[in-house]
């Protein structure tokens, strides 16, 4: 018996620097009825990613900022309930951009089908088959291309992108040093992804570490992050050093979004070539990146890394502890 | 008769800003003997370049800072007048890094021979036919790559790299729009370089009036300056958009040279690809440039506009109005 109720998480007010409980109000709404053609997802599983916090600010980047009011946009994981559409059965699971609401009245055009024969654990349908591992596959096998002799460096190295880049490189034959913040999270990205050296840039020891780890010969940087990381980052390219631009938290996350320097003055002088990459580009490569990153899952060369944090109701303070880094890798959040 | 001594410009107190008059000293040094396979070149025409202004200072990038009591090294023009090897007879015109002095006494492995027969302006040899020429044309051949249908912006239109970007790009059949500083270069890059719009910097309405030229479309961006005129730029860049940095004067001229950031939100957004040139990278591609462009000289497609300033006693005063902009074009400065 479905609910006749369903409910919403909506922005209440802007948050300036990282949001709070008070920036959300959670809303009861009638359920709406299915249209031609739709279908209702019950939620299991919403992801939350970093760009979720740069869309509360009033702040246009790739994507509007949400509304007072919105619906908070992201991706989830459900099971079709109701269906008026007779190729998308009740009781497929799927992933889409469901948002944070316990249910979500979408086409099945907007869906992506969970293949429950893969042999993969459900949820890296919504982390190394989502956005997270699609994005590092596409930036690393378009532009990164990390090949053995090389040395890479990963920022946020334990994050739901970084993560992926530090595997993808140890695959491709590439020495990877990973960067992030504490000592927990550099255990994770040296034990559990198999980096060769892993630099935590909250110590005061970060520029001599990464040094070491480096000797000025780094030939490939997967950034996410940018602002004085990266910057400290560009002081240990090699001459030629290609720079892949995918995130930029550092700033998507301060109090001045709109500003986003990066110091040309290092990349000019080792002649570096840099790309600016957002997965948005890349839908045609969508479904042969997936296929390549579900063969690295089944072969079990590729492993998620993602928390489960509990109940509809605490999706707010989550994105919250991720934004501050409370997490080492994705962060899901189970609603029923 | 030769003169029994010589004379040189050195460093004798470092600028912070532009250099001045004061910041240099005239000396006279005793004519040296000729070593084995040495030649003795009486120096007729120096060219003045940014990175001279660059090497006063005491900031590192390509090459180390200029010594206190140092002859100021640059590009020159000369005559053979006494010669140790065969090969390079006394009477050859030549150009090589000769400096600020009146004599040079050098290796013929380090001067290249002008060609007295190709019919070409002499002065070519030290513009269209030395660094600023080749400098643009070995970005624009190898990376930059403009086309029909797209358009090319250039930043220091005028200048003695970016006059040439202007016109290299409208031989490619691109769309070009000079940046520039004042009127009087933007009537030169209009009317003499060909480009199909110039754009003033200085002028209040710098931003508009790139916006109407840009259209938000730009698809090539050649930037020698850096600073707020590229972050300028930045944003009326199409998406995919192709960044040529090949110089950074804005920064090499400040106060601050080890500050030169770029604001990377807008390149993020559009996914832009960036690449830094320098052209001493590319010695094995110089022998080829300077082919293809004195075939450009000789059909007259590609035109050199330099300023002849008088005076040996003259080059550091026509150093800083060239670093402050008075010049259109390149700047060189008859000896003799």
């Amino acid at each position: 018996m479905l609910k006749l109720t369903n409910r919403q998480i909506v922005l209440a007010t802007r948050p300036t620097e990282l949001p709070q409980r008070e920036h959300f109000e959670i809303i009861e709404t009638p359920m709406v009825s299915l249209g031609a053609g739709d279908v209702l997802v019950k939620i299991r599983y919403v992801a939350l990613s970093p760009w979720q916090g740069q869309r509360l600010k009033d702040f246009r980047n790739f994507t509007r900022p949400f509304a007072i009011g919105e619906l908070i946009d992201c991706d989830a994981l459900g099971k079709v309930v109701a269906s008026n559409d007779d190729a998308m059965p009740v009781g497929q699971v799927v992933t889409g951009r469901m948002g944070w609401q316990e249910y979500a009245v979408i086409k099945p055009s907007a869906l992506s089908r969970v293949d429950a024969d893969a042999q993969v654990d459900e949820l890296m349908w919504l982390t190394t088959l989502s956005s997270p591992g699609l994005t590092a596959y596409c930036a690393m096998d378009l532009f990164g291309r990390p090949a053995p002799g090389q040395t890479l460096v990963v920022t946020s190295a334990a994050g739901s992108v970084g993560s992926y880049a530090v595997q993808l490189g140890k695959l491709a034959g590439a020495r990877v040093v990973g960067i992030c913040g504490g000592q927990r999270k550099c255990a994770h990205v040296l034990n559990e992804l198999g980096a060769d050296a892993a630099i935590d840039h909250q110590d005061e020891s970060f520029e001599d570490a990464l040094r070491d780890a480096c000797g000025g010969n780094a030939h490939l940087f997967f950034d996410t992050v940018g602002g004085p990381i990266a910057d400290t980052v560009f002081e240990q390219l090699a001459k030629y050093a290609r720079v892949l631009f995918v995130g930029r938290t550092a700033s998507n996350n301060s109090a001045t979004p709109h500003l986003d320097p990066v110091n040309l003055r290092q990349l000019w002088a080792r002649e570096a070539s840099m790309q600016c990459f957002s997965r948005y580009s890349y839908d045609e490569r969508w479904a042969f990146a997936k296929d390549r990153m579900l063969e690295l899952c089944q072969q079990g060369r590729i492993r998620s890394h993602h928390n489960v944090v509990e109940g509809f109701s605490e999706t707010p303070q989550a994105l919250h502890d991720m934004l501050a880094g409370k997490y080492t890798g994705k962060v899901l959040v189970h609603y029923a």
